[in-house]
């Protein structure tokens, strides 16, 4: 690139991009690195699409997204106009991200996370303040308090957090609420279907307080691209600003479609995170079987580590065996492997790998 | 919001979105407002997407778009590192003003253009200077080019332009290009299948050519959101630096497997675009038989104005008969209207119901 510096942006050169789990075009993988859901969505999904495919793809779909954003309000007792909608929860929190946080202070995110909410710091220019989590890589509730009641940019928290799977309570939430009331708290549930708590029902007792969801995970819907944000409507009106100055339309036709009939069904959506909740719990024990310490997890991927085995040569071993999880090669948590939850066939064919591995 | 202000970046609370064409739910009408392809998309497309769904909608989508990004280039002699595809052609655009002109120097626009481009700037916080189109609403190419040369953050030209429809020939764009060699050139060529001339067969020899093309139009996939830019390798790593560092999959499964059967499908897309271009024409005499002047168009609509009718009021006239057409409330366009090519039977009623109007 040193022949052609002109073109980029300054700050281009400094980015250090997020990079998502690898995705193989491998056959027959056990692929337990990016924490999709190990079954299908909604079979009324399918037939919403083939409608909404039949309904004119020449045509722009809803700009504001009313339809989608009504089935989720509907559902958690909001208004639409306390819900905004996006292509992916990633692109809400980036969203997000430049709505609210781009202030004179740092921003407070804890040193264990989702690592993207550094990068979207990164891209708009957000210092961020790491807040170390516990001994145990729990959130320290009383630290961040304290460190937001001097004045901060915001807090961002994982609730479970990623990648450890461990929850937070609802008190630990509203803790930072109350010490944080000039700046907007989000909270991003991205996992909270697997058995954490919501922080929805605290949006009408809180004007700082988002709340940001995905139906990539408890809805089986990765590959549609769909996650949205709760907060009230101060908040959401700020980030349609920045969607409506970024990407008219971010939601396609058949995404928007997909999307409503897979929160219309509740069945499936009930049995399906319950299986995964009841396999995380058999896999935890198998698992501690092999000597591994396991977190406790309300999300749909346990982080592990074994007193006796290196993290990077456990997957290592591990991918040779055709099975994928995920490793993070970063301070604190480079001893631990990050495993999705997958069918129960997948679980046992990643214990039978491990159990060899091990000998 | 004045009770609540210190929640927003200071910066939100001055942008002025973009305000899309509007999307009206109501059946009937003769919608020629928002530039959507009155054909349908390739039959294709929906045995493609009923074959991605089927694939998996559990699973991400694969990041980087690849087989997308090939299908691009293998159509234009390109390789697929000169490709970048977004989630419409609008978020490359967002992500092309983000990674190239964020620059101490103001960015180049024609003051008539398509209005999103100022929109993007005060976005990201980068200065435009508006440069008058000539009398004709023609873009002044020699004195862009002398501008350029002078020092600038870069370029940005629709062509054909919107809302005008007017096309530039190559050598116009070569002369830009000449003339801005330290920054980029975009060229946002959403419309140029109907008629105009593509930069594309220029990138091989400027590395600062950004060519933007959409799906939404000659494609007839405004519905499914898929947008592209080619251009030399080392202007699409910036692309992919900035989205892989704001949303890691913008492009769901079935987007990108419609789009790729659109693609793939020459005769419907050869077919549909003549079809365009034709009824274009005839429908350019009969606005001319009404008196109406029309701009020369090489787009998939017309813009025109009337030396006796209020545009605005027409444009109402036009509603309250059920059919919709685009007005500018701007300066220097605010007595034209903007039509969008529909089919003979719309185009048919547009002038009918025009010609009831006029008396």
């Amino acid at each position: 690139m040193s022949t052609v510096p002109s073109f980029w942006s300054p700050r281009i050169a400094a980015l250090e991009p997020y990079v998502p789990g690898e995705q193989p075009r491998i056959a027959k993988l056990v692929k337990l690195n990016t924490n999709e859901n190990p079954f299908g969505p909604s079979p009324q999904v399918f037939d919403a699409i083939e409608w909404a495919a039949s309904e004119g793809l020449e045509r722009y779909p809803d700009p504001e997204s009313v339809a989608l954003r009504e089935a989720i309000a509907a559902r958690q007792g909001l208004h639409c106009s306390q819900v905004f909608a996006g292509n992916g929860s990633d692109e809400v929190l980036a969203h997000a991200f430049f709505a609210f946080f781009q202030q004179a202070e740092p921003l407070l995110i804890p040193d264990i996370t989702y690592s993207f909410y550094r990068v979207y710091a990164q891209l708009y220019g957000i210092a961020c303040e790491l807040l170390p989590v516990d001994e145990g890589l729990r959130i320290d509730i009383p630290a961040m308090a304290a460190r937001a009641a001097a004045g901060c940019a915001g807090v961002v928290i994982a609730n479970p957090n990623a990648p450890t799977g461990i929850g937070l309570p609802l008190d630990a939430i509203e803790r930072l609420l109350a010490a944080c009331r000039q700046r907007v708290v989000l909270v991003d549930e991205a996992y909270v279907d697997f058995g954490g708590e919501s922080a929805l029902p605290l949006i009408d007792r809180h004007p700082n307080l988002l709340v940001v969801q995905t139906l990539s995970k408890s809805r089986s819907l990765a590959g549609l691209r769909v996650g949205f944000a709760c907060g009230q409507a101060h908040l959401i009106e700020a980030l349609q600003r920045v969607k409506n100055s970024f990407n008219s339309y971010p939601l396609d036709r058949l995404a928007s479609a997909g999307a409503i009939a897979a929160l219309e069904d509740e069945a499936w959506f009930a049995h399906t995170r319950h299986e995964v909740m009841d396999i995380r719990e058999g896999l935890t024990l198998q698992l501690e079987d092999l000597d591994f310490e396991v977190l406790p997890s309300q999300a749909n991927f346990l982080f592990v580590r074994h007193p006796a085995h290196d993290a990077a040569a456990l997957a290592a071993a591990l991918r040779a065996r055709a099975v994928l999880v995920r490793h993070f090669d970063r301070p604190r948590i480079a001893q631990y492997l990050r495993i999705s939850i997958g069918t129960r066939d997948q679980c046992s064919a990643l214990v039978d790998a491990l159990a060899d591995i091990l000998g």
